[in-house]
């Protein structure tokens, strides 16, 4: 049994989600040559470039969401101090997710412009899904009897994460029932909700917490402190 | 002659391994066009994902080998304490094997689905057999008269892990002469493998360990702290 | 709020601006097979690669530019200590512009050849001139009412690496419109402004300094260090 | 200036060996289908995998370089304290070639099969030649009147070090030299001298600790100590 640290764990788990976060973008390819062999010219290349949107909006989404999982990982490991054979196999569980999505985001890409496709959209997130329920469990097996977590480690804080994570279910639920109404609006939403995990706290305080966020960006130094203070307690 | 930092030749490995376990998906590739030059529509591209079952059950396979030998090789460089030169190759030995897996998994993602071809999958399970036998060569030489090791490491774990080690080649033996026989068996027994020794401690008593694992999830923490306390000098 | 520790958050960038760095490789490509199938001749190799002269300037230019933003990168947060949602949503769209940077290569790479086609050109020096933004906007954020920045830190450095930093969309912006003039010479400016950067201190003062370091490259200890020293309070 | 840390430069150029090393594997491709558009069968298949020997011996020999050459790098920063600007170009120019050493490997690949052709066996051995010169400069750089060494360093390891370094250039200029004569020999003289440039110490002396310890290698714990120690002191 490992214990004592999660050191490892978390360099090989930042490897693993720097590498699959970079590797998206080898999806984007320019083709550089039209159909008669020739390098295209500058007004052809600019509409080959403009019709490259989907690809762009599915590695921004894709990027967007590892990233951000990557921030609530990291989030998470904040307070789990200690390892064992359980959570090392959940958390290669779920970098097998994370190394998984380069796969529908390339699928996504190809069917942004085909709007009566479903079933790439569906792949796409259900993706997600599997992932936010992958953090659940990972979370949970953690936390249970606080069974992996510091002794000085704030209950309210691991209330507040446990709260705001069945939340993330839930919303790619909706993600994935959209992927059967309107394709480009499950992939802007899975976006959408990317940048709502980034933010930690109560989902329901949340886009009240983020307008006052936004006045508070340019605001004196010791009331935005307080605000993060606050932020931290909900 | 390195001695007392094992911290970057970690580091090191730890990006190896992370590189290698994520450009395993680089080969599940799901061709967007079908062979009229158009993209398939929705029952058609259930079908081809369906039919992509061997590229992902080999991904699968090999990522869970390749995380669960990253979790022994974390297991083992929490003993090893010092390095010198032949560590250092023997370990850069180790890393080749693991960078070479892509090859054998994607050669046996292809064969998967003809089992009346039997090398795809000798060529695979040949690989995690020399892999098994590196790992056991490496830990012989760092633990030889303590050679490499803390002073105040628990003999006992060391031992345990040596005896367990042992039944690495010996179990990828059998894979590899069920290569001969059946394919699809052969490499779901190397997912087995993975997950077994995914547990540290002495093999015979592994089933009734998981077992008592298995019952403990759910437990108060402080049986299971001691489940894992006892563990550990198995 | 993640306050204190950005030692993860370091470690994640490194580990994509490693990768990113290394994936610009894969766009120079040497065509092994000439037209009819059979393996280039040595003389013909030589023409073959000396061809390639413009990959390897987009690549080695691209490689420098996203080199010496790492660096920068790390002299950023040798003074950022605490993190907060902001930054590293800020943090991960800097590594998003980085992670894209190499489809642009490959696209410059392939119309540095043409000097009459400009768009390429655009998009390298265009994407270049987003990342110099995103620097500005990241480090603003830190430093904003010392939001995030260390206690003690030297508020001279501080304030340098802001005057700094003002330049970088201004030059960048001369590399835009040079691209519509000509394109080598855009690329070779855009190589410059690398090595520019990898230099701290005020730009005016800057071509001295660096005349300066050249003659005490193989002068003594104690004024080399000294010249380094003050170079440090500009 | 940055001084004190080398920990982050460290970090990033890990990541990037660790990259470049694992990319080596992408040239490794058995095409899974034969002529007439289907799987070879076992027969074939053990021919198409015993004819890939030349990339895997240019794979194994990349490998093994630059597995070494992060293991000298990992030794020269064991004595580098400190960095400058002019250390961290020097280190980005390394790292730009380490990251080249795919594309000559792969042109070796292709060639090794052609013993007449001798182009791709010079590229091959020339990126490897300016490897060791680049090496040579960084070392001398941070070694110059103790630029960035540490002060207690001890100045009989930092000599040993610029002395055997002086080798490499020389050495690589004869698999440069032997590039014209004879292919597979220069490729596997820069396995052999990957090698020896693991074992540090004076070259001339080297042939004979390396038989001291092979006979050490399973002789008492404390002779092998002593033996180590003496070593070190060359």
């Amino acid at each position: 049994m490992d214990e004592k640290d999660t050191d490892r764990l978390e360099a090989f788990s930042d490897g693993v989600f720097a590498v699959a976060i970079t590797l998206l973008i080898l999806d984007i390819k320019i083709l550089p040559l039209d159909p008669s062999g020739k390098l295209p010219k500058d007004p052809q290349l600019w509409s080959m470039l403009l019709g490259q949107w989907p690809a762009l909006l599915a590695f921004v989404t894709s990027f967007s969401t590892i990233g951000v999982m990557w921030l609530n990982h990291h989030r998470l490991f904040k307070h789990i101090e200690r390892t064992d054979t359980g959570l090392l196999l959940l958390n290669l569980l779920l970098l097998l997710l994370i190394v998984f999505v380069p796969v529908p985001t390339s699928l996504a890409a190809e069917y942004l412009a085909h709007p009566d496709q479903h079933v790439a959209a569906l792949v796409y997130s259900g993706t997600f899904l599997l992932l936010a329920c992958c953090f659940i469990v990972l979370w949970r097996y953690a936390t249970y009897h606080n069974r992996l977590i510091g002794k000085d480690t704030d209950q309210r804080a691991v209330t507040a994460i446990s709260r705001q994570y069945l939340f993330g279910p839930l919303f790619y639920l909706i993600t994935f029932g959209l992927a059967w109404i309107n394709v480009p609006a499950c992939i802007i939403l899975n976006f959408v909700l990317a940048l709502f995990f980034a933010f930690p706290g109560h989902p329901l305080r949340h886009i009240a917490t983020a307008t006052e966020k936004c006045l508070n960006f340019f605001s004196k130094d010791d009331q935005s402190r307080e605000a993060t203070k606050n932020d931290k307690f909900d």
